[in-house]
């Protein structure tokens, strides 16, 4: 076996590894997910996810950290897009579609609450992650809360609307919700400079 | 024992039961509290549950029933506040200050929406209880829609300043976080109509 292939199988491994772990975290929490369970899912060993991640501590950060790095709601296009709230309010209304699976980062988070270390560290690659590219993106006055109350507002419509299917929010018309969305988001990336 | 006496023994059990209940059901959700452990911390048996509420599922919808009885934010006093926006936002970061403790209706839909039954009567006192309220206090165009979306912000600050005290908003503040929530909440009530 050459480098090469030895080098690419590793890759294969290691994604393999927290693809598994992702899914693991986001049903069940870091509490609830198992190393064995992971490796399974992974067709590897145990032993094996230890020689690559270290610690289910350190796994759980990565799985955070590959979780920002797709983002859809703040993807390079609606951030660029001369109309960030409308864009902004769009792509909220269609990740948090009765129908589409939930975000698993914000799963992730939310399964993982009760446990001290996890939330820790959730709270830490939020921080880095949406946080400060929402709040370099608002920029100005009290930018870091607003963007705050942003995240809040995704995390609201997730638990609400596609988590516990409220009828309000269910059974509505995408477009009328987008509709309501913007002009409250534009207030609140705008108002009161 | 006369029959006055007996009433309001029967009203104080009944009073127990259901207090000891949304504790129970507010920290493990319906699937995770037993009857037996919502009987204890009342101080009675579950044989003695079962005759005064039915079934877990009946005594269910009377703590979901019970936590709408009071509301904070949608107090009588904010209900008829001349500014209705600035109201609701104040009461919304005080309600999820990250000392204070979390509103049991909240938690117990939460931890309950795995459940499928808990979730549909947790879904139906929401319609019946402050989705109604608020869409009758916001009137107009799309009413239900915006109460819908107004119930998630306060789910999204629960979730995210309170329980994961994500650090721009549990560290923000209370006068700042109101001062960018009310405009964005009054162009959610107000805006396009």
């Amino acid at each position: 076996m050459t480098a090469e292939p030895r080098r690419r199988n590793a890759a294969a491994t290691r994604a393999a590894i927290l693809a598994s772990a992702r899914r693991a975290f986001a049903r069940a929490g870091y509490d609830g997910a198992g190393v064995r369970e992971i490796a399974a899912g992974a067709g590897v060993t145990a032993m094996l996810v230890n020689r690559y991640f270290g610690s289910k501590e350190q796994l759980f950060a990565e799985v955070c950290a590959d979780t920002m790095r797709d983002p859809v709601i703040l993807s390079a296009a609606n951030l660029e897009a001369e109309d960030f709230a409308a864009a902004f309010a769009r792509a909220l209304v269609q990740v948090t579609s009765p129908g589409a699976s939930p975000l698993d980062g914000f799963l992730i988070l939310l399964h993982s609450a009760s446990s001290p270390r996890a939330a820790e560290i959730g709270r830490e690659w939020v921080a880095r992650g949406h946080q400060s590219t929402l709040e370099a993106r608002i920029g100005g006055a009290l930018a870091r809360e607003r963007a705050g109350v942003a995240l809040a507002l995704v995390a609201g419509l997730q638990v609400m609307r596609q988590m516990m299917e409220i009828g309000a929010l269910a059974d509505a018309d995408p477009e009328a919700l987008a509709a309501i969305l913007t002009p409250m988001i534009r207030a609140l990336f705008e108002a009161e400079r």
